[in-house]
């Protein structure tokens, strides 16, 4: 066993030779699996079919409005009222857009950074010949920071641990840079290492506008609130009712969408802020767009219609995901469970209680090197260093598996040649040092 | 009859004293009436009220992806098939968004603007400290001009003929400044005047971008290519095609969309360039948003199908507009033809062959007026001025009428309102002047 750290070199390279002959067979098989990204499963979307046709000829909202027109750039009252309910704040503190998260995260993002509230509070007249920044807890999720990549927004990681960012790095850091103005956040099930931020993280994140000032923005992407994997899910405190509570709720944008609820591409997505904020985000967006879909808001309103039906519907998608989770588990628990190299555990990974990834992490640089093996053996990982600002993980530890969308087959198949090229690489590089 | 010259002031005065009585009647009824905006009307969304349910739980494209998921930024190949037989050029010039064409051409103008294809040819990096300028033929697009408002590029009016904008002006302008980047153009049934351009217009607005430069973009606005009110319907010439003859196809960007075929505010839109600025712009948008709404771009393939399709549905379109139209137009006729005050017609309006919009022009510097008396009366119309950049209409004549949304009888009542209203303001300032 390797387990062992008396077992002799011999024994590792006779290991090593066993690994490299069934690499080598692997390659000869010509695989194509795929652990890359987020995805829903087949599955999972049929759930939620019936969302094309519920209206059944009846495109009228509450008020009389008809979805079919114009108008309507806040989003329909009732669907206003899902996202309230869902983001637990009030209706008019909501703003309901299209299909992508994202976009509505792109546009507040632009909307502060270039143009802001009044004459000069945008952040890029604000910096001057500064460069505006954004405190990146990480590992994070790559589209939040290809976000400030494309405005030139630098990034600075800080430490996400198990209770959420490290808020004494945080808090020292807004304190010392005033043109830090944002920080992203994935309170619930991070994307993704999958933790929880802490009651006492959150608290201290809805006094952080008090230290950072009026500009800052506090990006609140609660993509995963409902997506449990267990039967008794831990609980997020409410930023939006704690910040209320301490005048700090300009400095919050909450966001939403049903992405992983019905459809990935084809949901709605909600903003919640201070009414102020709304007011100013939906002129923003007037020049945008003609505002969105709201017929795709009235079928979600009528399919979703509510907190327990949306946690009932979240209760079907845990049956389909969960197995997938738990096989990628014994994978990893009968690979690698009190295994070491070199003294030091083969790799540790995360088990979480909801959301979409397993963060698995190698030895200390070697990340890369298991996904470029693992690439060539025909099964696809997430960069190495993708869920890092700018690609670059200091550690090179980090490897994201995201088992949602292959069948329990294929996932079956890609973990045995995961784990085999982590214990090739770690063995390998174990044995050159040696 | 006011027609003759020599009436006497007494006969006016008399009239004019006709006139404010109704009026004041008027007043009394407190009516509500709009024909403000090119809406379609409820009969005219549910021709396309199939759409909804169109897909009976078939969510693949051809090509087998399937719709409901992520992925896909360029849109469904078989939507960019009908967006490119529609916009008159090959699909992988095209790329299908979302519900809002207004989105893809602010996209357009953020990206060049801000971003530009390489270091140093976003327009605003070229610009220094200097304005960028758009070319804006008036009366235009409302919404065309807010964009450039919100990202804070001067627009210079240029006058809008029967072929289109006055070319001649058009290319000293863009010889003159090298600061001028682009151009709005509603090149068929043009938004509010209705003109389509000529042949000579469009064939000298394909050599545009060799007088202007290679960053230059003409912002191509058809959305009004199938929307015909007459039986044999004018051609527009195919500016795609002419570029791409001289070489010019980067400068154009050719918008068009169902909001005026199907659902006003949940069709989709598309757009189309060369395949150069389509991968530049995909990569753009690629930082904005997920990507665009498939299960929608599939129920449009589903139900448009082709062009022979669109014309058979935009047939059914004109029977339910023509009457609109033309019942706005015998009320001109009626209240004006040959009636002058002062020695000039009381007011000129435009026949269109398609579009959404009639244009009347009241004697100068009456325009304000009139949409205030309407306004106080009852009868929302487009803001005087509204449709021309910054709000200015120089000789204040433009009126905008959209007759599409309301009924014939709220026509009917509002177009009594209205031509009242402009005899009555063109007697009351001609008796103030003698």
């Amino acid at each position: 066993m390797n387990s062992d750290p008396t077992a002799s070199q011999a024994q590792a390279a006779e290991r090593l030779q066993q690994l490299q002959t069934q690499y080598q067979e692997i390659l000869t098989q010509g695989l194509s699996l795929d652990l890359t990204r987020g995805k829903p499963s087949t599955a999972q979307l049929d759930l939620s079919d019936a969302l094309d046709g519920i209206l059944q000829g009846d495109f009228r909202a509450a008020d009389g409005t008809d979805c079919r027109n114009y108008g309507g750039g806040l989003g329909l009252p009732e669907a206003r009222k899902l996202a309230a309910n869902y983001l637990e704040c009030k209706p008019e503190q909501t703003l309901v857009g299209g299909n992508s998260s994202l976009q509505l995260m792109y546009q507040c993002v632009l909307y502060n950074h270039l143009f802001g509230d009044q004459e000069g509070a945008a952040w890029s007249r604000e910096a001057g010949g500064g460069k505006v920044k954004f405190l990146c807890p990480s590992p994070g999720y790559d589209r939040h920071f290809s976000v400030c990549e494309a405005l030139g927004i630098e990034m600075i990681p800080v430490a996400l641990n198990a209770e959420g960012p490290d808020m004494d790095q945080v808090e020292k850091l807004v304190q010392a840079d005033p043109l830090i103005k944002g920080i992203w956040c994935v309170p619930k099930y991070s994307n993704p290492s999958g933790i929880v931020y802490s009651e006492a993280t959150v608290q201290r994140l809805a006094r952080l506008g008090s230290l950072a000032g009026a500009n800052f923005r506090i990006i609140w992407d609660n993509a995963y609130a409902v997506h449990h994997l267990v039967e008794n899910p831990p609980e997020l405190a409410n930023l939006l009712s704690l910040s209320e509570q301490v005048g700090t709720l300009d400095n919050v944008y909450a966001i939403g969408s049903t992405s992983k609820i019905t459809f990935a591409g084809a949901g709605i997505a909600f903003l919640a802020s201070s009414e102020t904020n709304i007011r100013n985000l939906a002129r923003h967006l007037s020049y945008v767009t003609i505002g969105p879909d709201k017929v795709n808001q009235l079928r979600h309103v009528r399919f979703l219609q509510d907190n327990a039906t949306i946690a009932a519907h979240m209760e079907k998608q845990r049956e389909i995901l969960k197995p997938k989770f738990d096989l990628v588990l014994q994978h990893l628990d009968l690979a690698f469970t009190g295994k070491c190299v070199g003294g030091d555990p083969i790799g540790t990974w995360t088990r979480p209680a909801g959301g979409y990834f397993i963060l698995f992490d190698t030895q200390p640089g070697l990340a890369r090197e298991v996904v470029r093996l693992t690439g060539a053996a025909g099964v696809k990982l997430t960069p190495a260093g993708a869920t890092w600002p700018y690609g670059e993980d200091p550690q090179d530890t980090n490897i994201r598996l995201a088992p949602s969308f292959p069948q329990l087959e294929e996932i079956a198949a890609a973990m045995k040649i995961f784990t085999l090229c982590v214990e090739l690489a770690t063995l390998k590089r174990s044995l050159e040092k040696s």
